[in-house]
């Protein structure tokens, strides 16, 4: 059936003008880092769930990486968390995951979980925390350097609960001299990804609360600072792809933490909750990436980190991060079905209905017989999920992993 | 210096129009609950921070409890939380509390921490554990007659995190049923206080999401059946205090659980994100408190149950409570200094400038004098929150409860 | 090419387990009432831009009504606004509309237009305006019965814009005396659909602000009161499914405005913001009407009323109607393409990831040959867009209703 | 009783340890600029209400500016828009302004009420279009240096409804290139403020959606170039405050249009909704302005234009601005009560609790004697609004402006 569904698939794109092959070749390109954490038990304030199979450990948190990549072909590298993740040679594990078949992604810094960091980690007023954080960032350029992973991706729980708390201006001023620090200790090749949120776990101020205060910072800084933008840190409303957009322009979109909310930060599975807003994001990083007449803004559209930055409070782990894999392919492959000359040629003739449906109309494509094919011509399984059933591979670790045998 | 601040207070209220006699009566009257949890460590889903002093066992909360209750005398009871405070004789809880000069308040039962209700509990789709969950709840109403309480808290983490998870009428249903059995299981006297929330633990919909589900649940169950409204549980945006004032007007406001919130359920100290919100809350019911035109609305203000209900993540908890119950006597002393007669002059002759600055007018007291004198004149410290800092109590804890000496 | 694309679309449908005669069947029977306010210029309050051709008399406004049924097959009604579409004889209203092949739908009230209602209609604290209101809904009860209308749309401008203004109580009894006095007025087989919104044109409490205030009216009325729901009515976040779901089960939803919005209630086209809600939205309604266990949810389902109410700022008005009731069925053609069996068992196992995928997947299909079909099949253009540019309406409309010519 | 109310004030906030002269001499120095569309009818898109007394003319709105003014001695500027302030002769629009005892404030283009603008004007994909709209904003440089004014306030409606509908960095390219051209037009003591706005009258994306794309914006421009914060242009839960102080930080706060809402851009009275975040918004701009460790900063908050934008639908325009201005004022003055040594005091020490008090504390304060003191030492009435109704104005402006001898 796949066969024939995707020959008229074929067939009805190449009559809506698009070029398949430059779509496939967009389609393997697509590289989606998974999350070390992503593997292991998360929960919510109220409760962590214990999941049967969910890695206690970094090894086993790189053997499911390792078979996520696998199955999907798209996820070459794994994200590490430190000190979650922390061993005592960076070296062999770089080694390890090289023999599973993948290697390190971007190195994530821990500034919230001590004691030492209740009000503040690069912002505190007191400078021997700083000091202590700036140092723990150092580390983990270390650990990069180490792993050979060339990203820092940066995350501040900083922030205040009640007005009056501490002083914005003040903090503002350690946030940067903080990062300056860590900026010149970064090596040349490496960059450091600088994200923001609207709130939480602060409930009154964040330090970098929007896109603009991460921008803002990066620019300060130089070239190797950019902004991460995860798509569950925003206001209500916000419209996300509209920032991607400004940020490509300015070349300095860095990456993504990819997941799904209708509230707060939910962080559930990339695509669930809203997947029209995914596919218009992917729509404006698609017309960059084939944007000829500036090339900085086409660049950066390239080099784009991809992360999936989740937590799977009630599923299992790692056929939630296939199914997440799978929604960002889903939706970047609908965007590459745009017509663009014929969107340019709406917008051109001011004729708001005819430029709409150019861009809803890719979006109702059905893409499954596209994203099969590609898989299959990769010598991938065409449905991840069903190969993951197949495998056995989640009885396998429920039994393995057994509670009784955690070791933190 | 008090004494002639007061002078004044209460020469230019007289002027205002305002009976103060009235004002001290309804702000003696005025009791919050204290929630036994809020005396321990809670956190966010990212870190819950150790303060030294905050209370390991049941009878450490009760201990904080009386002393937060010795220093303003409005907070007699105490609220539990089941089996967080779970003990083996409920008779003996209750008579130590007496012995500390407090009761018990609102038993909480708790259907959101066992591995089986991950996918929910009154609602799950197993009937095993719906029944587990309905047995917890007749266990609570076991213990409020052993303790003296009269009335059940009940808040469901119920919900769901994706679309086709569940289906919501089948949900309902189940709701229903088992409301209606533990409804029957009630004695005369108690009241079954249902609480509702926009989102979170679950982030795709919410089994009784708001106001509107918790109400026709309690119409269906009947007259001990009552709404209970968690300041922080909204939309952003929503006027709480039309909530209010329609629920009152239907005989169905149960009470509250007082914190406060900028983002989502950010359970900080009530009164710090939005005081005039609370404000206007209690000037909906100062209003309907003398309603003598409408006795079944007067009566269902002046039963209305209090209660806090926050998460003390960064602050020292005896005085962050004390500090709660402060601001919501400066609301409630607020909210009772409007010239009533005055506003409704101006409604009546639809004089919206004049109508609006009647109310604004008297939130722009300051009503720290008053409190004061009220506080004197039932034998209480005149600051709560001086006199903490001057008893000793917050040093004594902190070397009493040493973290080794935990006992969960 | 449609054929084939249909065929194998069928066949897949086939193989998913879909009875693709009853997919055709519901959506024959899916019937959506267009607003004659649609056809004529509406605009922000910044500014009402004149777009050539827009309808500037009640005749134009069902000229282009009937264009969108003759094009669509799905739009036999159209609601009529009074006095927008104020006339002397509303039976030759009646007769000019089945002349061009439709009928007249819901009936609405205005009550926010004149300087009398600044400060509420059924609400306002002067009994002399109130009666006014209510004159006027009774006024349109007889509009109902001359144009054989059966139903009443109610949306009431009234709320407050600062804290004070009115009486929250005092106001909400107004309102249930106003519409019980409405109520005594219907015919028998006339139903009266109650809408709530959040805010807007008031802009500190709306009187009937939630889904829980229309529906708790509804109540008290009787069973011909029921609720609509305007999609673009809630605060952000909300689970609109959920609520209809909730409404359904307690036979109370009546109708539906439908619109899109991304902030407020922008009344864009519908499915244009956020097409996956609407589709929720439809999913929950294609559930119950094949709840043959509750018949009376099932019977609910399927005489909701379906209308359009959207502001066509800045495109051409026809085919923005055009393209939303395409939308609709759209979203509802991929509802009805959920495979229910699997997505029960997959509840009743627990499975979220395979609930949620049965639920995704539907909404994953292409469904543009199987409406091209169903088109077909009646008779109907295949892709009515594309027939009315084919048609040359849209420039005979231009010329003819020069603005020269205008008369309100 | 104001003498000794103010004494008794007077005296406590010494023992407070506040500079009375000081904050004296700071709310003697706040000047805030009223709009002149603000006094003439406003409404909503559902209707605009005709209010008696409403000016009519750019006469009747100097003439109400200049009774503000004189009420209240803090409004010496009024800020007229183009077209809706057009004349022939701008040199004798500012001597009339003189002659009443007013001045010209920002001039406000208008590039939103013309057809041509429909999709836009410094964004249109029309160059004709972006011309026009770049002359009429140089036409708005020469009105300001005809009138004596210094600042532009630039608000753009410009932004699109449906994903597609233009080219998001297309459109940004234009606005950089219209503004520069502009920037370039400026006389080196003017001031471009550059306004941002999340959403309306655009429902999809607003080219200027954020602080963030305003400051970089002027931050490409040049130093004559500031962001304009209107305080209903935010997303739900946006700390205003925090970006208040960051765009301090930075340099670039140019001014404020001053209004309150609940959910969208209401355009309520300021002050009204919320006083908290009005205070904590002034908390941040007085604390700058005693930075004299920041000479920039202290600098930048010592010239910020404060302006009103509100829109008067309901209530009496005159004074509905004259409370206006006087929430202004009461908030500013309890923001000066804030104790600072012992603020930074408690900030350093780390206590959550006593910082927050140290500034809630500072609201709580009544200022109503303070700020009579200070205006009956400026020889101006302790009550402006008062004042206002003994003065007869409202009475006469009502007779005088018969909605009949409307010119528009």
């Amino acid at each position: 059936m796949t066969d024939s569904a995707y020959a008229w698939f074929e067939r009805e794109q190449r009559e809506r003008g698009i070029d398949i092959a430059q779509v496939k070749a967009s389609l393997n390109a697509l590289k989606i880092e998974t999350p070390s954490w992503g593997y292991a038990d998360q929960g919510t304030r109220f409760q962590t769930f214990k999941k049967a199979g969910a890695a206690r450990t970094v090894t086993e948190k790189l053997e499911d990486a390792a078979m996520v990549h696998r199955l999907t072909g798209a996820c070459p590298n794994v994200a590490i968390h430190i000190p979650w993740d922390h061993t005592d040679d960076y070296g062999k594990l770089a080694a390890d995951a090289r023999s599973l078949g993948i290697g390190i992604g971007a190195v994530n810094p821990n500034l919230f979980q001590e004691d030492a960091y209740m009000l503040g980690s690069v912002t505190h007023h007191d400078p021997a925390v700083r000091r202590r954080a700036v140092e723990h960032l150092l580390e983990c350029v270390d650990i990069a350097r180490a792993t050979g992973s060339d990203a820092l991706s940066l995350w501040f729980a900083d922030g205040t609960n009640y007005p009056g708390q501490a002083d914005f201006r003040q903090r503002k001023g350690w946030m940067e001299e903080s990062l300056r620090e860590l900026y010149a200790g970064l090596d040349p090749h490496m960059r450091m990804l600088i994200e923001y949120k609207f709130f939480e776990p602060a409930f009154y101020h964040t330090d970098l609360a929007d896109w603009g205060m991460a921008y803002n910072t990066a620019l300060k800084l130089g070239p190797q600072a950019e902004v991460l933008v995860d798509t569950g840190h925003h206001p209500q409303g916000t419209n996300i792809e509209h920032i991607v957009a400004y940020l490509l322009d300015e070349g300095r979109l860095g990456g993504f933490h990819f997941n799904a909310r209708k509230y707060a930060d939910d962080d559930l599975i990339v695509g669930s909750a809203n997947p029209y807003e995914l596919f218009l994001i992917f729509s404006q990083i698609a017309l960059a990436e084939r944007d000829r007449a500036h090339p900085a803004v086409k660049r950066t559209a390239e080099r784009i980190a991809y992360m999936i930055d989740q937590s799977h409070n009630i599923e299992a782990k790692v056929p939630a991060m296939i199914r997440s894999v799978m929604n960002v392919q889903t939706q970047y492959a609908k965007a590459l079905l745009i017509n663009w000359d014929a969107l340019a040629e709406a917008q051109r003739a001011g004729d708001v209905l005819e430029a709409e449906a150019a861009v809803r109309e890719a979006f109702e494509q059905n893409v499954t017989p596209l994203l099969q094919a590609v898989r299959e011509e990769a010598g991938l399984p065409a449905d991840p999920m069903q190969a993951y059933k197949a495998s056995g591979y989640g009885a396998r670790i429920v039994s393995a992993r057994s509670p009784k045998a955690v070791t933190h």
